[in-house]
């Protein structure tokens, strides 16, 4: 299964809307074949590997399959996997995720073990689960998996007293931002922002595709964020929007209005906090969050460190909710 | 050197307001003597293992001493470990960092090449030179090396909007604080801490000396932190004045307007951040620094990250002058 997980992380976020789900598939006599969703209308997982192991020669009767998420059972751009599977005679799927997409469900282990498959589910759930938390955050809630990123001084700064901000970020950040970019289906900025700074938020420093570029707002003719999605209204219905247009991953990347609604909304999964070795050192310079926040200590997000890395100089938190 | 450097580790900031001093002797025939500077009035490295060689039987003529720091030629306390040296007939004297004090300052190393001794300097000069920084800055300029701690959530925040401010702070963050006050020879706060928190500011929750406790203005009669020393005037003087009674290494423990006026004036050499994976989303929230800031982008303080590390749920991120 952690191979099937290998596989899976080589296309991670080229698949989207689709789920990345990585496989192996070995025969009654031991010869393996590893492969992975391919971007749509490409064949999913469980295809692949049937199909390699046959181009191979190889007699697939009585293999076990290992796969990252539940087998699909439904028609969508390809026949459903459960099918396969089944017509190719497999003896045994383990899978390390159900698939709560409402189509699935449960339905797709029901259907092999119908069929008479020994199925086991559970494996590595832990690793394939965080892999999958888009797509899973996606299918559960309809709403994309929600990454702000933020960007300030250690004293939690992000401009001077007189709103100048203009950061000496090195090549290294600069790529990162590109490539966290390529990693989502849509990038949302205020409309404020795209007044200020005039983004284009495409990906440009690494390969990779460009998101959809969300304003909140409207966006002034000639902004270079053109063409754009231009949304308004509450926040929860801004996501709901996105999930049906498929995005499973969407990056808020500003301004501290926008982070402030979406925080105190609640509706952040990940904070990812670039914070430069620098201090503006007083209470005149611009916040992170413009907006009012917590009333009291007792109202205070509380949150727990996923990760701390060095980038340049700068450091990098991933802040997730969760247990403190 | 390396283990000269960690005998002087043994007793690191125990000897204040003298040196923290490591050396090893080693005799002609091979045997060798480890030792460290007693805490005053007790003996210097050098004298410790002379003596130490001594006791042993050894015969230190032609011997060679590795010691962290140029050995000094006054009288204070003790008679200079030149003498000591010379007297004992050392062939020949290592040491890693001279000594700024102006009563030594070279004079030590001369006085032993005078008698004879193969003088040779600036082995392992970074590491003990690390080792023996707020020593060294206390010779070089009469001032403590100042070490301002801070503590907030990952937006730069250390109280509500209401005033609330109890982090639940676990016990691994209250002994890292309590070691940390026994590793200074004084602690500052401003008045208005005093009076908003009543701090004891003693070393409780681990075993070490207390600091000297010093408030900027008055305390209030029955505070906590009686007996203190009350200081009043620039900060510039107040660090002269510290310097004067022989503090060597100063805490700066709050509040945000001494922090304020501490880092405007370019006061502090090292930042220690508890930060806290908490966010209080808003611009109300009172704020690490109270008063006027970088008033642009080209007046940001740019330091450089000495350190990071994980502590109970927060992070610790030392913060230094120097390149960015």
């Amino acid at each position: 299964m952690r191979r099937a997980i290998t596989q899976a992380d080589r296309v991670r976020h080229l698949t989207s809307p689709n789920p990345w789900v990585g496989a192996i598939l070995r025969t009654r006599d031991g010869r393996e074949f590893a492969g992975a969703t391919e971007p749509p209308p490409g064949r999913h997982a469980e295809q692949v590997v049937l199909d390699a192991a046959r181009a191979g020669g190889a007699d697939v009767t009585g293999a076990t399959v290992w796969v990252t998420l539940e087998p699909c059972d439904h028609h969508g751009r390809t026949a459903p996997c459960t099918e396969a599977l089944i017509g190719a005679g497999v003896a045994r799927v383990v899978f390390a995720v159900g698939d709560p997409d409402p189509r699935v469900d449960g339905r797709g282990a029901a259907r092999l073990r119908a069929a008479g498959i020994a199925v086991t589910e559970g494996v590595c759930t832990d690793r394939a689960t965080d892999q999958l938390r888009p797509y899973l955050t996606h299918r559960r809630t309809g709403r994309p998996f929600v990454i702000m990123k933020l960007a300030a001084s250690l004293d939690g700064r992000i401009a001077a007293a007189d709103g100048s901000s203009r950061w000496v970020t090195g090549d290294a950040a600069r790529a990162e931002a590109h490539r966290l970019r390529a990693q989502c289906d849509a990038v949302l900025v205020g409309a404020g922002t795209v007044r200020t700074d005039d983004p284009e938020l495409t990906v440009r420093a690494v390969a990779g595709r460009d998101p959809l570029r969300v304003v909140l707002g409207r966006a002034p003719a000639g902004a270079r964020v053109h063409p754009c999605l231009e949304l308004s209204g509450p926040l929860p219905g801004v996501l709901d929007d996105l999930g049906r247009r498929g995005v499973l991953q969407l990056l808020v990347e500003g301004g501290s209005r926008v982070a402030h609604d979406f925080h105190r909304a609640g509706l952040v999964d990940r904070y990812l906090m670039h914070l430069a070795p620098a201090l503006f050192g007083g209470d005149d310079a611009a916040p992170l969050f413009r907006g009012s926040g917590a009333r009291s200590i007792d109202e205070v997000w509380r949150g727990r460190i996923a990760g701390v890395r060095h980038l340049g100089g700068d450091l990098v938190v991933e802040l997730e909710k969760g247990v403190a």
